[in-house]
C-alpha cells in the first residue's frame, strides 16, 4: 500500500467517519479506522455496533488530483490518534506507505509519523443489502425531516422502539413519526419511489439519525435510501451510511391525533417561542417544568409560570384566538422543542380541552405536526 | 428602590459579576447578586469566599442615559436566574421596582418577572483597604503578565503558596513568578509606583488571576492595584476586583535560574511550537508526556517521540545552534504552555546540561522567561 493524498480532503473524510468509530474498546479493531486505496481512490470506514460510515476520497475531483496511487492495499489505523495526526500534519499532501507488518509511515512536510496498524482482514465486512426496497430524496429534505422529528424520541433505553423514529412509505409519501408517549412529532414528504413500494414498521435509532444529519452536513443533491430487514443504508456519491434497525412493533399513533378542536390560536412562532423560553426560566427548576397558557377571546395568549422559592412571570403574546376561552398547562421544554422545529413564521395550535393532547402545526402547511399531552395542575 | 436601566448595559454588568458569584450554597446569600442604586448609578456585587467583583452601570455614559433613578435602595437577587432573565428580557430597557419585603418586579417589553429578593443587610461588606501600598499599570499589560505566568502555578491545592502567583515590586519594577517546582515562569514590567514602595511576598491565587483577566476583558486604560495584608484590590473606573491573598512564604526562586549555559538555540517560536504539538500526539498517552530534542551543530533541532503501542514521530526544525551538541527530554505540555506564552516571533533557549533546568526566552527581550526541569530517560 503506497500512495499520496491531499491533506485537506483526508481531514474532511476522517472527520466524517470518526463519528462512527467506537469509543469503547470491547472490540478493539472497531476503535480503528479502516483505510483502503484502490484505482478509484481512498476509502475510510468507521464503525461501532450501531452504525457504520464509509467515505471516499476520489482520485480526481474538480480537475484536481486528490489521490495518487502507487500500490493498492488496506490497513486499519488507531482511530483517535490517526485523526489528530492528520489534522496537525504540516504539509498540503500526505505520503502514505504501509509495510507487510502493517507499520504505516505518514510523511508530510518535515514531519514523519510511524503508526502501528492492524490487519484489515480482522475488520468486520460491510453489511450487504439487496436493493429491492429503495427510494430517493434530496439530502436537504432528509436532514430537515430528521431535525423536525428526532428530538421527540424517548431517551430512555428501556423504552425500546420509542427510542427510534418510525419510517413509513406509502404511495410515494414518506412519513417520519417519533414519540416518547407525552409528545409526538410527525413529518411527511413526497419522495422518488416505485409506485408499488410500501415500507412499514422500519424503526431507525434516534442516535443514528442525529449522526446521519451531522454526516450529511451541507451536502447537496440526492441520497438513495435502501431498507433491508435489519439495516438501513443511506448512499450518496462518496458516502455510505449504515444503521441497524430497532426490533419490535411501533405503536399505531394515528388514533391519538385529534382532528377537530375546541379552541384554535394562530400567532408568530418566534414571539411565542421567546415567551415560553422566558417563562421556563422560572419553571425549569420545578418538577415537570410546567408553564400555563390562558387563551383569551380578545386575542391574547397569557403565559404564566411560578415557583414557590423563586418568583413568577407573566407575559402576553398577541394571537388570533377562535373558539372557547381556556387555560392549559404543559412542559415548557417540550413546547420549545416543537416550536424550534417549525420553520414557518406563523403557527397554528388546536386545543381539544385542558386535559387532552393539542396539536401544533405550521400555519401554512399540513405536512408537519407536533402533539403534546398537557399536565394536570391544581 | 425604583429605577430604569438599559438592558444591554445591565447584561454586561451581570456577566462580569457572575464570575464571582458562589455556586455552592454553604452561605446562601452569596449565591445572590447584590444590587444597589444611588444617584451615581447601579452597582452589582458578586462574591465567594475567594474573590469579590463589583461593577457599576453609571447614570450616563457617552451622552446616553443608562440608569434613570427614582428611588434609591438595595436588594440581593438570586444570581443564576437573575442573570438568565436579564439576558432574555424582550425590551431595551428594564423597569425595576422593589417592595418592602424585597419582592422585586422586573418589567421589560410585554414581560414581567417577580423575584423573591433578600435583605441586602445580610450581604457581607466589601473589604476596606488602606491605600498606602498602591501602584498603577495598563490593564492590557496586567492581562499579559497574568497570561504569561498564570499557567505555571500548581493546580494541586495541597501545594499551598505554589497555587498562587508571587507579586513583587521593587524600584518601580513589578515581577510575577509562578512555579509548580518542575517549571517556572517569570515576567517583569515597569509600573507607575512611588519610588520607595517595595512589595514582597504577595501571593495571589492563580484562580483569582484567571478570573481577573476575564473580568478585565478588552478593557483599555489603567488599573490601580492596592495591596493590604490579606487582600488585593484591582480598581478601574467602573470595576472593583478583590481577591484574598495566600498565606505563607514563597520560596526564593532566583537561585534556580541559570545564568550561563552549554548550548543555545534560536529559532521560530511558531515552528517549534507546532513540532512539539505534533510530537505530543504520540507522547500524550504515556507517563510524563515525554518528548526528546537532539540539538545538532548543522542547525537543526530533531524532535522525537515514541510510544510502545502506538508508534513514533520524528521531525526536524531549523535553528541557530551554538555550543555543544546534546539531547534532552521533557514534558511536551510544559513546553507548549511556555511557547504559547511567548509573543515574540523568535525564541532563545539556553541549555545547561541534559539533567539541569533550561531557560526559554523571547529572542528580543529579557523581561520574560520560562524554566523547565528536564526528565531523565533511558
Amino acid at each position: 500500500m503506497k500512495f499520496r493524498v491531499s491533506r485537506s480532503a483526508l481531514v474532511e473524510a476522517v472527520s466524517q467517519v470518526s463519528k462512527a468509530v467506537s469509543q469503547k474498546t470491547t472490540i478493539p479493531i472497531l476503535t480503528g479506522i479502516k483505510t483502503t486505496v484502490d484505482e478509484k481512490g481512498l476509502w475510510l470506514t468507521g464503525s461501532n455496533s450501531d452504525l457504520t460510515i464509509q467515505v471516499q476520497v476520489p482520485v480526481m475531483a474538480d480537475d484536481k488530483e486528490l489521490v495518487h496511487v502507487e500500490i493498492i492495499g488496506s490497513v486499519v489505523l488507531p482511530g483517535r490518534i490517526f485523526g489528530d495526526i492528520v489534522r496537525k500534519l504540516p504539509g498540503d499532501e500526505v505520503e502514505w506507505v504501509v509495510d507487510d507488518r502493517w507499520i504505516t509511515t505518514l510523511r508530510s512536510g518535515q514531519a514523519q509519523f510511524e503508526l502501528k496498524g492492524l490487519d484489515p482482514e480482522e475488520y468486520p465486512r460491510l453489511p450487504q443489502l439487496r436493493e429491492d426496497q429503495k427510494f430517493t430524496l434530496p439530502a436537504e429534505l432528509l436532514k430537515s425531516m430528521i431535525r423536525q422529528t428526532g428530538f421527540a424520541v424517548s431517551t430512555s433505553e428501556a423504552r425500546g422502539v420509542l427510542t427510534g423514529v418510525l419510517w413509513q412509505l406509502k404511495e410515494g409519501i414518506l412519513t417520519f413519526v417519533a414519540t416518547d408517549s407525552i409528545r409526538l412529532s410527525r413529518r411527511q414528504a413526497e419522495v422518488e419511489a416505485p409506485a408499488d413500494l410500501a415500507i412499514e414498521n422500519v424503526i431507525v435509532p434516534g442516535k443514528s439519525l442525529s449522526e446521519l444529519a451531522k454526516t450529511l452536513g451541507d451536502q447537496e443533491g440526492f441520497v438513495d435510501v435502501i431498507v433491508s430487514e435489519n439495516q438501513i443504508m443511506i448512499r450518496t456519491e462518496r458516502l455510505l451510511f449504515f444503521s441497524r434497525l430497532l426490533e419490535g412493533t411501533y405503536p399505531d399513533t394515528n388514533r391519538v391525533i385529534p382532528t377537530g378542536g375546541k379552541t384554535e390560536i394562530v400567532t408568530s412562532t418566534k414571539d411565542l417561542l421567546q415567551s415560553v423560553d422566558r417563562a421556563a426560566l422560572i419553571s425549569r427548576d420545578g418538577r415537570d417544568n410546567v408553564i400555563k397558557w390562558t387563551l383569551k377571546e380578545e386575542g391574547v395568549v397569557e403565559v404564566n409560570s411560578a415557583a414557590q422559592d423563586v418568583g413568577s412571570v407573566v407575559e402576553e403574546v398577541a394571537a388570533k384566538v377562535s373558539g372557547e376561552e381556556m387555560g392549559i398547562s404543559f412542559n415548557a421544554q417540550y413546547m420549545m422543542d416543537a416550536l424550534k422545529a417549525v420553520d414557518s413564521e406563523e403557527i397554528r395550535i388546536l386545543f381539544t380541552g385542558a386535559m387532552t393532547p393539542f396539536v401544533i402545526q405550521p400555519a401554512d402547511r399540513e405536512d408537519a405536526l407536533h402533539l403534546i399531552v398537557p399536565i394536570r395542575t391544581r
